[in-house]
Protein backbone atom coordinates (compact mmCIF):
# COMPACT_ATOMS: atom_id res chain seq x y z
CA UNK A 1 0.00 0.00 0.00
CA UNK A 2 1.15 3.57 0.10
CA UNK A 3 1.18 3.39 -3.75
CA UNK A 4 0.78 6.74 -4.68
CA UNK A 5 -0.90 6.46 -8.24
CA UNK A 6 -2.63 8.48 -10.37
CA UNK A 7 -5.92 7.76 -8.67
CA UNK A 8 -7.27 7.88 -12.41
CA UNK A 9 -7.42 4.08 -12.94
CA UNK A 10 -4.75 3.37 -10.85
CA UNK A 11 -4.31 1.66 -7.83
CA UNK A 12 -5.50 1.90 -4.46
CA UNK A 13 -3.90 4.18 -1.85
CA UNK A 14 -3.68 3.86 1.50
CA UNK A 15 -2.01 6.28 3.98
CA UNK A 16 -1.43 6.31 7.80
CA UNK A 17 -1.06 10.00 8.01
CA UNK A 18 1.00 10.05 11.60
CA UNK A 19 4.31 7.49 9.40
CA UNK A 20 3.93 9.94 6.69
CA UNK A 21 4.19 13.34 8.90
CA UNK A 22 7.44 11.17 10.52
CA UNK A 23 8.85 11.03 7.25
CA UNK A 24 10.21 15.17 7.77
CA UNK A 25 10.38 17.77 10.00
CA UNK A 26 10.45 20.74 7.05
CA UNK A 27 8.00 23.72 7.61
CA UNK A 28 6.48 25.05 4.55
CA UNK A 29 7.22 21.93 2.26
CA UNK A 30 3.82 20.42 1.15
CA UNK A 31 4.40 16.71 0.62
CA UNK A 32 2.51 14.75 -1.90
CA UNK A 33 0.69 11.59 -0.87
CA UNK A 34 -2.34 11.34 -2.65
CA UNK A 35 -3.76 11.47 -6.23
CA UNK A 36 -7.53 11.81 -6.71
CA UNK A 37 -9.53 13.48 -9.63
CA UNK A 38 -6.97 16.43 -10.58
CA UNK A 39 -6.19 17.22 -6.94
CA UNK A 40 -3.25 16.39 -4.96
CA UNK A 41 -3.72 15.36 -1.15
CA UNK A 42 -0.40 16.83 0.78
CA UNK A 43 0.76 16.94 4.10
CA UNK A 44 2.74 19.96 5.69
CA UNK A 45 4.23 21.09 8.95
CA UNK A 46 3.75 25.11 9.51
CA UNK A 47 5.83 27.31 11.57
CA UNK A 48 5.90 30.92 12.08
CA UNK A 49 3.93 33.25 9.09
CA UNK A 50 3.72 32.19 5.86
CA UNK A 51 2.96 35.06 2.51
CA UNK A 52 -0.03 36.64 1.66
CA UNK A 53 -0.92 35.05 -1.22
CA UNK A 54 -3.73 33.86 -3.17
CA UNK A 55 -4.99 31.21 -5.76
CA UNK A 56 -6.86 32.24 -9.03
CA UNK A 57 -8.21 28.90 -9.73
CA UNK A 58 -7.72 26.87 -6.69
CA UNK A 59 -9.71 26.57 -3.73
CA UNK A 60 -7.62 25.35 -0.53
CA UNK A 61 -8.87 23.40 2.06
CA UNK A 62 -6.90 22.81 4.81
CA UNK A 63 -7.08 19.90 7.18
CA UNK A 64 -5.68 20.32 11.34
CA UNK A 65 -4.10 17.19 11.94
CA UNK A 66 -1.87 18.52 14.86
CA UNK A 67 -1.62 21.78 17.16
CA UNK A 68 -3.96 25.09 15.67
CA UNK A 69 -3.76 27.07 12.91
CA UNK A 70 -3.92 30.93 12.99
CA UNK A 71 -5.04 32.09 9.19
CA UNK A 72 -5.14 35.72 9.18
CA UNK A 73 -7.20 37.13 5.64
CA UNK A 74 -7.47 40.69 5.14
CA UNK A 75 -10.70 41.70 7.09
CA UNK A 76 -9.73 38.99 10.29
CA UNK A 77 -7.83 35.98 11.22
CA UNK A 78 -9.80 32.64 11.97
CA UNK A 79 -8.27 29.82 14.33
CA UNK A 80 -8.58 26.43 13.55
CA UNK A 81 -8.02 23.74 16.10
CA UNK A 82 -7.34 19.95 15.65
CA UNK A 83 -9.67 18.26 13.67
CA UNK A 84 -11.19 21.20 12.30
CA UNK A 85 -10.56 22.59 8.35
CA UNK A 86 -11.18 25.28 6.49
CA UNK A 87 -11.75 25.73 2.59
CA UNK A 88 -10.08 28.96 1.08
CA UNK A 89 -11.93 29.44 -1.96
CA UNK A 90 -10.52 30.94 -5.13
CA UNK A 91 -9.49 34.56 -5.41
CA UNK A 92 -9.28 34.84 -1.25
CA UNK A 93 -6.22 36.29 -0.22
CA UNK A 94 -4.84 34.45 3.25
CA UNK A 95 -1.51 34.38 4.96
CA UNK A 96 -1.49 30.74 7.21
CA UNK A 97 0.35 31.78 10.75
CA UNK A 98 1.43 30.20 13.82
CA UNK A 99 -0.05 30.07 17.21
CA UNK A 100 3.28 29.28 19.16
CA UNK A 101 4.58 26.56 17.45
CA UNK A 102 4.17 24.10 14.73
CA UNK A 103 1.26 23.01 13.49
CA UNK A 104 0.12 19.27 11.00
CA UNK A 105 -2.07 20.22 7.69
CA UNK A 106 -3.38 17.44 5.33
CA UNK A 107 -3.43 19.82 2.19
CA UNK A 108 -6.62 19.36 -0.63
CA UNK A 109 -5.98 21.25 -3.90
CA UNK A 110 -5.32 20.68 -7.56
CA UNK A 111 -2.91 19.51 -8.97
CA UNK A 112 -1.97 23.32 -10.49
CA UNK A 113 -1.72 24.73 -7.01
CA UNK A 114 1.81 26.50 -6.65
CA UNK A 115 1.35 27.32 -2.25
CA UNK A 116 2.30 30.69 -2.61
CA UNK A 117 -0.07 31.73 -5.35
CA UNK A 118 -0.45 34.55 -6.90
CA UNK A 119 3.34 36.10 -4.81
CA UNK A 120 5.23 33.03 -7.00
CA UNK A 121 8.38 34.83 -6.44
CA UNK A 122 8.51 34.52 -2.57
CA UNK A 123 11.29 32.75 -0.71
CA UNK A 124 8.84 30.16 0.21
CA UNK A 125 7.42 29.22 -3.38
CA UNK A 126 7.94 25.23 -3.46
CA UNK A 127 7.25 24.44 -6.95
CA UNK A 128 9.09 21.10 -7.18
CA UNK A 129 7.40 18.72 -4.44
CA UNK A 130 8.19 15.56 -3.05
CA UNK A 131 6.12 12.68 -3.01
CA UNK A 132 6.06 10.24 0.36
CA UNK B 1 -18.27 30.10 10.25
CA UNK B 2 -19.78 26.60 8.84
CA UNK B 3 -21.10 28.56 5.79
CA UNK B 4 -21.06 25.89 3.28
CA UNK B 5 -20.96 28.33 0.25
CA UNK B 6 -19.39 27.16 -3.32
CA UNK B 7 -16.21 26.83 -2.86
CA UNK B 8 -15.91 28.96 -5.90
CA UNK B 9 -15.52 32.92 -5.57
CA UNK B 10 -17.53 31.88 -2.39
CA UNK B 11 -17.09 32.55 1.22
CA UNK B 12 -14.55 30.88 3.78
CA UNK B 13 -15.89 27.57 5.11
CA UNK B 14 -14.75 26.55 8.90
CA UNK B 15 -15.94 23.29 10.12
CA UNK B 16 -14.83 21.42 13.24
CA UNK B 17 -15.82 17.33 12.52
CA UNK B 18 -16.82 16.36 15.58
CA UNK B 19 -19.65 19.10 16.11
CA UNK B 20 -20.64 18.07 12.57
CA UNK B 21 -20.99 14.21 13.50
CA UNK B 22 -22.64 15.25 16.62
CA UNK B 23 -25.74 16.36 14.43
CA UNK B 24 -26.90 13.04 13.21
CA UNK B 25 -26.91 9.11 13.49
CA UNK B 26 -28.28 7.86 10.71
CA UNK B 27 -25.68 5.35 8.57
CA UNK B 28 -25.02 5.12 5.06
CA UNK B 29 -25.81 8.75 4.30
CA UNK B 30 -23.39 11.14 3.50
CA UNK B 31 -24.38 15.18 4.83
CA UNK B 32 -22.08 17.83 2.62
CA UNK B 33 -20.34 19.92 4.93
CA UNK B 34 -17.95 21.67 2.29
CA UNK B 35 -17.58 22.44 -1.25
CA UNK B 36 -13.86 22.63 -3.26
CA UNK B 37 -13.16 22.32 -6.75
CA UNK B 38 -16.34 20.92 -8.14
CA UNK B 39 -15.98 18.20 -5.27
CA UNK B 40 -18.30 17.82 -1.91
CA UNK B 41 -16.47 16.85 1.15
CA UNK B 42 -19.33 14.47 2.81
CA UNK B 43 -19.26 13.31 6.67
CA UNK B 44 -21.01 9.78 6.94
CA UNK B 45 -21.11 7.11 9.86
CA UNK B 46 -21.30 3.59 8.31
CA UNK B 47 -22.63 0.59 9.99
CA UNK B 48 -22.66 -3.01 8.52
CA UNK B 49 -21.75 -3.99 5.40
CA UNK B 50 -22.78 -1.40 2.29
CA UNK B 51 -23.31 -2.96 -1.07
CA UNK B 52 -21.01 -3.69 -4.08
CA UNK B 53 -20.41 -0.67 -6.26
CA UNK B 54 -17.90 1.43 -8.35
CA UNK B 55 -17.95 5.13 -9.63
CA UNK B 56 -17.33 5.24 -13.45
CA UNK B 57 -15.82 9.12 -13.56
CA UNK B 58 -15.13 9.80 -9.49
CA UNK B 59 -12.27 8.93 -7.77
CA UNK B 60 -12.97 9.05 -3.95
CA UNK B 61 -11.71 9.59 -0.58
CA UNK B 62 -12.49 7.93 2.82
CA UNK B 63 -10.48 9.45 5.65
CA UNK B 64 -11.53 7.81 8.86
CA UNK B 65 -12.00 9.78 11.85
CA UNK B 66 -13.32 7.32 14.06
CA UNK B 67 -12.88 3.45 14.39
CA UNK B 68 -11.87 0.80 11.79
CA UNK B 69 -12.72 0.75 8.33
CA UNK B 70 -13.17 -2.52 6.45
CA UNK B 71 -13.15 -2.05 2.89
CA UNK B 72 -13.21 -5.03 0.02
CA UNK B 73 -12.19 -5.22 -3.28
CA UNK B 74 -12.64 -8.08 -5.49
CA UNK B 75 -9.25 -9.31 -4.82
CA UNK B 76 -8.55 -8.43 -1.08
CA UNK B 77 -10.16 -6.46 1.83
CA UNK B 78 -8.28 -3.59 3.28
CA UNK B 79 -8.61 -1.93 6.86
CA UNK B 80 -8.40 1.48 7.51
CA UNK B 81 -8.27 2.53 10.60
CA UNK B 82 -9.24 6.34 12.45
CA UNK B 83 -6.37 8.80 11.30
CA UNK B 84 -5.73 7.15 7.67
CA UNK B 85 -7.26 7.49 4.63
CA UNK B 86 -7.71 5.45 0.94
CA UNK B 87 -8.65 6.49 -2.08
CA UNK B 88 -10.56 4.42 -4.26
CA UNK B 89 -9.96 5.58 -7.99
CA UNK B 90 -12.71 5.24 -10.64
CA UNK B 91 -13.38 2.21 -11.83
CA UNK B 92 -12.86 -0.14 -8.82
CA UNK B 93 -15.33 -2.27 -7.37
CA UNK B 94 -15.51 -1.85 -3.94
CA UNK B 95 -17.91 -2.61 -0.80
CA UNK B 96 -17.04 -0.93 2.59
CA UNK B 97 -17.96 -3.01 5.46
CA UNK B 98 -17.59 -2.73 9.26
CA UNK B 99 -15.37 -4.08 11.59
CA UNK B 100 -17.98 -4.45 14.34
CA UNK B 101 -19.49 -1.95 15.46
CA UNK B 102 -19.84 2.28 13.74
CA UNK B 103 -16.66 3.94 12.45
CA UNK B 104 -17.06 7.88 10.95
CA UNK B 105 -15.65 8.83 7.69
CA UNK B 106 -14.56 12.51 5.83
CA UNK B 107 -15.44 11.60 1.98
CA UNK B 108 -14.13 13.83 -0.66
CA UNK B 109 -15.64 13.38 -3.77
CA UNK B 110 -16.73 14.96 -7.31
CA UNK B 111 -20.25 16.65 -6.72
CA UNK B 112 -21.86 14.01 -9.23
CA UNK B 113 -21.07 11.11 -7.18
CA UNK B 114 -24.13 8.88 -6.17
CA UNK B 115 -23.16 6.76 -3.14
CA UNK B 116 -23.74 3.31 -4.67
CA UNK B 117 -21.90 3.89 -7.72
CA UNK B 118 -23.72 1.39 -10.51
CA UNK B 119 -25.39 -0.06 -8.34
CA UNK B 120 -27.79 2.78 -8.31
CA UNK B 121 -31.18 0.72 -7.58
CA UNK B 122 -29.71 -0.12 -4.59
CA UNK B 123 -31.96 0.58 -1.67
CA UNK B 124 -28.79 1.69 0.21
CA UNK B 125 -28.95 4.93 -2.94
CA UNK B 126 -29.17 8.05 -1.25
CA UNK B 127 -29.96 10.94 -4.44
CA UNK B 128 -30.58 13.85 -2.07
CA UNK B 129 -28.23 14.77 0.19
CA UNK B 130 -28.44 16.81 3.15
CA UNK B 131 -25.93 20.06 3.99
CA UNK B 132 -25.35 20.32 8.03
Amino acid sequence: MGDAGSGTGGSVTKVNLSEKFDLFSEAWTPKIVGDMNGMHVKLAKFRGDFDWHSHENEDEMFLVTKGTMRIAFRDRVETVETGEFIIVPRGVEHRPGAVGGEYHVMLLEPQSTVNTGDNADSALTVTELDRI
